[in-house]
């Protein structure tokens, strides 16, 4: 096996990811680990140009900062690999030495990931390749959630809350937030929490469900009428009964996705001409991602302990794997670690459930019970003395 | 002097306006004050159809959460008292024997409080009219700074630090942030901040300057090339050299002011149009004032000591005056309050002084010198690792 170590990030960062990266450099340091903790600079990018940093004698005081740094710490990228690329990631290997590869990320990162490890395997490289899950979108496969999610939820379910609230404490807009989540409402699903937390009106749309425009505005109407404001969730990649996006950017990523947003301004819009009534859109956007303060402590914890969990696996000699998180709920929220093949996790893209949505807005209770204990440490209670 | 109290909220909420309201009961409970303690339902809406909430015998632990509950707890309202009006407000005062009456507000509150006061004078009314100042714009004179503030500041440099690192860390992106602020930049120039938290590149536009578009994109691409990614903060109420916002939503307020919003949206077009980047606009909007986890400690304990201090002066006979915070920052913080005439304050706006803007869109350090200190707690030491 190679000596050293070499860690990346892939796609757009979460509110833990340098958590991950905190577990992976500490549980080396734990082990042992006597070879040099490499991080890729800027994901793919760094890995194809050798171009990497050395984390083997950074401090353990600014390694422990890790835990409440935004973004990745070591930079990321966009960039989808392509089969010219791979020997030059190989290449990257031998030339550094790399014994370990931990590759960080989503779906897209996972493919990455695998294709590393096969290329590997052929080649007769002696590199273990484990990939740590992440994505605040909540979407890879076989894993009962992933890192990223617990934070992105948290800060959606109370920033909704804050924002239900205001609205209900000068009921003269129709309040619309706009949540990250191209094409899964997990994210989104978490913004519901504010109606109970509050019990002001909340009406929440995923981009599971294709939405009816004029049904959600006689919702609106109908809902605003109550005379206790109004907040309305939506997922930036809410679709329309044709399928097609409400709004976008018109701007297409690095992957290949068109990058979606506007929706709630599309919507406002709609509710101002055709209701007459005062609205307003918000976009926290890239916030919801990168928010320190509503950070999940459950998440950080994770976070933290699928990267010492790849690293010890990588020592034990595996390859080929994700770390996956299993957990139970009754009586009470457990979780344990384990490893799936990177071959399965590779480019699936787990779904909302669509038995969670009533009247294409309500998220029913069984979301909560699998979303709360991710949320990390307990709501505020409010005073409400209106 | 009437037996009662009446508190009531005018205007926007801030994330510490509830502080106020808490100081308020808090201190009236500590003087053995034995009437009632009346919230007004939705501000002068309340007011006016005698709707009001008896906070008299809610349980301490109740009050207690108000430092952390969002938006209004008693509810607010945006309508502005005409002269037709003032007599119903002294027939609520009678009608409920009022003693002292608190209003909660910034510029135009202060005015509606001023014409109650002088109402109450002449018609020999005995009720003592106490103004606490509140309003994230810190656009009220007479006093160093406004509860409010802090907090909203602390929002915008702690948001920005967090979208500078993400923008630096996956560099493919011009991020725009809107920040709440019609007329006045003292929120949007915290933004400015993050370039010192992080040192990533932060380009900050506030309404006093108008802004030269074509100039804004010059610097935008020039800073962009660096290529370190890059975050333009920029306030909602931005205008060009025509003195026109460059975008508003189209909505006027019950005060009968223009309602800004998109302009964050509006550059971002003209970036990725005109300059060929990837750019994308965010607006968490109302979050900036109702945020609790970005709440300031330092404005949480001032607004409720606004709050008790109004309930002090006007149990010892004080009227026709607003609490001022007085401040010294040499050798360390310390601020006192006093009272100040509704008069002098009333509809006076306090602008962001044009020697703290350098080159159009950096802050001075004198203006961190005035605002750290009451952004409360330190600010979080980031591990950058590139």
């Amino acid at each position: 096996m190679g000596k050293n170590i070499l860690v990346a990030h892939g796609g757009g960062p979460t509110a833990v990811i340098n958590c991950s990266l905190q577990g992976v450099v500490e549980a080396a340091r734990s082990a042992g680990f006597d070879g040099s903790i490499y991080a890729a600079r800027f994901g793919a990018e760094g890995i194809l140009a050798g171009d990497l940093i050395d984390l083997t004698d950074v401090p353990a005081a600014a390694i422990a900062r890790l835990s409440h740094t935004p973004a990745s710490a070591i930079g990321s990228c966009r960039r989808k690999l392509t089969d010219a690329d791979y020997p030059t990631v190989l290449e990257t290997l031998k030339r550094f030495d790399i014994g370990c590869f931990f590759y960080n990320g989503g779906n897209d990162s996972m493919d990455t990931c695998h294709k590393v490890n096969e290329l590997a395997r052929r080649e007769g490289l002696d590199v273990q390749v484990i990939g740590i899950p992440k994505t605040m979108d909540n979407d890879l496969d076989l894993t009962d959630h992933c890192p990223g999610f617990g934070s992105a939820a948290r800060y959606a379910a109370l920033s909704s809350a804050e924002l239900a609230l205001d609205a209900s404490a000068l009921p003269i807009h129709v309040v619309v937030l706009e949540l990250m989540g191209r094409n899964a409402g997990w994210v989104t699903a978490a913004s519901a929490l504010a109606g109970r937390l509050t019990g002001c009106p909340v009406l929440t749309y995923l981009p599971e469900v294709p939405v009816d425009e004029d049904r959600m505005l006689a919702d609106v109407e109908r809902t605003y009428a109550r005379g206790q404001g109004l907040l309305v969730t939506v997922s930036e990649g809410l679709c329309g009964l044709d399928g097609k996006p409400l709004a976008d950017t018109g701007i297409v990523d690095g992957f290949g996705h068109t990058v979606p947003g506007g929706t709630a301004q599309h919507i406002t819009d709609q509710i101002i001409q055709k209701l007459g009534l005062k609205s307003r859109a918000e976009k926290p956007g890239l916030l919801g991602r990168a928010s320190i303060p509503y950070q999940s402590s459950t998440d950080r914890a994770e976070a933290y302990a699928v990267g010492q969990y790849a690293v010890e696996a990588a020592l034990k000699g595996e390859s080929g794997y994700m770390v996956a998180i299993n957990a139970v709920r009754t009586p009470a929220y457990r979780a344990d670690l384990s490893l799936v093949p990177l071959a399965k996790v590779a480019n699936v893209e787990k779904k909302f459930p669509l038995e969670w949505i009533a009247d294409g807005n309500q998220i029913a209770d069984a979301f909560f019970d699998y979303a709360m204990p991710l949320m990390g440490e307990r709501f505020p209670e409010y005073a409400l003395l209106r």
